[in-house]
């Protein structure tokens, strides 16, 4: 067995979802693996990853509502409120969705599902660059 | 150190956890690992993965309820409905809950905690046969 | 390729936030591997893992009280409350956040962004000793 690791930088245009499974396809099959299990790690709390469906845009956009209605944005409700109104909102929609996923690697592919996209989850309303570390393990 | 890989494909009888520590457990004793870690992936967008409390079956019963308060199942919420009133609400519980769980592996046993069961968390009315890869490293 | 394995036993004081970085961060560097993955595991369901900011105290008493209010401690919700009216709570706030953390190990250390610290989140009112099992791979 071997192992490799790599970064990936993503630029947000601001809160929603954004897809990365291209980039991290890519990544995975240059590293020649046939077998294995990747860890895709956001080094961030205020944006967050999340599996999922990639056909219909509007469940990515229904997902979104359902967060922001869910953790809203009212400084009323905070005391950590000197980064923002939209800054304490997006360290709890982060609590609440992975910033660590590990998916098998099955025939030099991720074994992602049919219908399974991977999002970054963007909770700022500013646009960011964001930072996933990706480690390898398989052969 | 060696790695496996296999698949479990769990029917469901519609939203609910179904339990799948044996099914889990008994593929890992099968690859003789006595010291490892097993990663559970779930390859679909409207079920999930939680680890819960395998005692009082009204713990599970209680989680079904608060999950169905927090992501209503009503039409006027979304605008992904083309799939059922049930469709946009899975895929939301789903971002809520693991699809991706990774346990150690201790003396050739999943290393849970006394009260834990892995079960799997389908969001659809219906009866659904699902998909989960699993992927072990250990010797 | 090795792997390490090691428990960690956890004081905590009640329901909130404990920072865990430093113990963990201690087991990793003591098993002097470069590069590789960690995974944190947690027995119980009634506590569970978080990544969160670690620098405003704020930060931890906001992310505390809004699982309170979204998850209410209110035995008329719940048909499970033998063993208390947090008991159920704590179950459901396990589910809403990980009990499996996987974190890439990069330059003999943990690769965590610059604000991010490891928080056992204790569930039940009362003081507990929570379990945890640390997995290593690497060189």
């Amino acid at each position: 067995m071997k192992q490799a690791q790599g970064t990936l930088s993503i630029a947000t245009p601001g809160q929603g979802l954004t897809e990365i499974t291209g980039e991290v396809a890519r990544w995975v099959e240059d590293q020649g693996v046939t077998t294995g299990s990747l860890t895709l790690y956001c080094q961030h709390t205020s944006a967050s990853l999340v599996i999922q469906e990639n056909a219909d845009p509007a469940v990515r956009r229904d997902l979104e509502t359902f967060f922001k209605r869910l953790v809203k944005e009212d400084e009323s409700l905070y005391r950590h409120t000197a980064e923002g109104a939209d800054d304490m909102p997006a360290h709890i929609r982060s609590a609440l969705t992975p910033v660590s996923l590990t998916i098998p690697i099955s025939d030099g592919r991720l074994a992602l599902g049919a219908w399974q996209g991977i999002y970054l989850f963007e909770h700022r309303r500013a646009s960011h660059t964001r930072h996933l570390v990706l480690h390898l393990s398989g052969e």
